[in-house]
């Protein structure tokens, strides 16, 4: 297998993205291609201690920046690391695209360089949601399109439930919908139609869950519009780190409590290790004819590692294909319900 | 002032009502008058040893349920505890009604029978968001209507304003649009349309607020629609109750940690307080022609009394009047604005 990473993309390239690499090349045998400036990426192999034979670099003189506006920077940059990368998946080169770069250009590049998948309207960033007690569930739409269609609300819960089974194992994965209640009745007028959509779909739709079920895993893959997505994740980061720094604050707060918090030093930092998003490899894109993986801006090592380890299943598991497939027999579903 | 109680509303009515009642009775020297079923609510006075002068009882043979259609209940339940309050207020026989019974019902039955606010296109649920360190900020809309149009948004950050500074004596408090990004560029259609329009608007706009900064207090008025205000509240109470629990499962995982608990004792009541929302004094409805307070169905003794302090600014501030001015200020506004 091949895998592709963009290294120029995040705030910590090429450093990070290289250190995660060469971790990740220890421990498996794909070949893995850094795409991104030649002598900044030879230098940081070099700085890391490199001297295996699977990292090979491929030259790429430009970089998208956070500031480039999406689709211009996709049709003017051909010679960014994020154009190349993705075209390798195009053409064949590379089985798997990484990138920790400006999120709206990787969603419109991957549009734009792979085609959507056929029959999918809207290709999706998903994003995983790391649940309380360890366990962690899918996020689509995280944050793509601020608005979203009945029917593209259908695809992301289709989407993500073969996402979660072939990358996370998860055997027939729960989806729901997040709306104001549990009844069939409540919500907007989009909420209604793709609650009957995902009830007829080959899918293990457990119905509308509130969002105060979110964070304890009511569901495996959680369905929603991108606006809703992106309050559900940024809310959640907010307000989990902001409840811990309250808690050490409490614990900081006198003699005696500071004694009892020495005592709590391992328990409170593997609380901290429940939200670490690094830990968790990355938001799949899905809906395009190849298999995409956005990591945060932010990724260090270790989170680039994962996100290296996750993307093995997403192609060999060939996610992409059979998503494909379930479009058709979606359709044929449909026709026959039509019938009727 | 005359502060109308539906005594019947809730999962513990009318017990804990009248205990509230009685208990804010001793504190205030203004006429509390419950509704609804004049043995049960005489009943409870008594349990609870009430002796004095300025608490009246007014029958309701009654009741609207969880279970009733809002519309129809409002319609057809007019001997109901909420359809004599809110008359009574209509009727001037009231100044305020505080109610902790079906929410959709009160929601409809202040806009049917107290009538929206001249200018006002859609009366509002605000809902005090407790905020980390013990602040609050109000949410708007906290769940009323789950679609919003931009005209929608600007009243409810004009009303939500106004609220919170003759209420809670925020001066000039900080209004926010809950959006994907701070930049003016972000969001919908709607959501862009009605940062141009809070902009021009009289008040304190801060723009923009990412959902990561709301339990923080980025804003002390929360601006959104229906749908993203239902997940902002029920996401943060489920992960504020999760994570709580999550603690506390850590401390009592070994005697070690248990033995630091006990020393912890205090601290972690006094964090379990930040997230009362029984302390909070009650949900407004907000653009209706008179103050109309939402309790929490599951509200005890101490959440009723809060809602009855906070009841007494509300209907003494004239914060409805200052409301249909503001409307009226606003139009000028606007029109000036449209001939320059």
């Amino acid at each position: 297998m091949k895998i592709v990473l963009d290294g120029m993309g995040g705030d910590n390239a090429p450093q990070e993205i290289v250190r995660g690499a060469v971790d990740a090349a220890k421990a498996i045998s794909h070949d893995i291609y850094i795409v991104g400036k030649k002598e900044a990426i030879e230098a940081e192999l070099k700085k890391a201690g490199y001297k295996g034979t699977n990292i090979e670099i491929v030259n790429a003189d430009d970089v998208i920046t956070m500031e480039d506006s999406p689709v211009k920077a996709i049709r003017r940059k051909t010679e960014s690391s994020m154009v190349i990368g993705l075209t390798m998946v195009r053409d064949g080169q590379g089985d798997v695209f990484i990138s920790g770069g400006n999120t709206g250009a990787l969603v419109v590049g991957s549009r734009m360089i792979l085609g959507r998948i056929e029959g999918i309207d809207r290709p999706v960033l998903a994003s995983i949601y790391p649940c309380l007690g360890g366990d962690a569930s899918l996020l689509v739409d995280a944050g793509a399109s601020s608005e979203a269609k009945a029917q593209n609300l259908l695809e992301y819960g289709l989407m993500g439930s073969i996402y979660m089974e072939k990358v996370w194992g998860r055997e027939n994965p729960r989806v729901g919908l997040v709306n104001l209640g549990v009844e069939e009745s409540k919500g907007t007028s989009v909420t209604k139609d793709a609650f009957k959509r995902l009830k007829k779909a080959p899918i293990n739709f457990v119905g509308n869950v509130e969002a105060r079920e979110v964070p304890t895993g009511a569901c495996e893959v959680i369905v929603c519009d991108g606006f809703v997505g992106n309050v559900i994740l940024k809310l959640s980061e907010g307000l989990a780190w902001n409840i811990l720094k309250l808690v050490k604050t409490k614990l900081m707060s006198n003699i005696k409590t500071k004694v009892a918090a020495l005592m709590l030093k391992g328990e409170m930092s593997s609380l901290r290790e429940e939200f670490d998003y690094a830990e968790y490899g990355g938001a799949p894109i899905l809906g395009v004819n190849g298999p995409v993986i956005k990591i945060h801006g932010s990724s260090n090592a270790d989170a680039v590692k994962n996100a290296i380890w996750k993307s093995v299943p997403y192609s060999s598991e060939n996610v992409v294909d059979i998503i494909r497939q379930s479009m058709l027999d979606l359709e044929e579903i449909i026709e026959k319900d039509e019938e009727e």
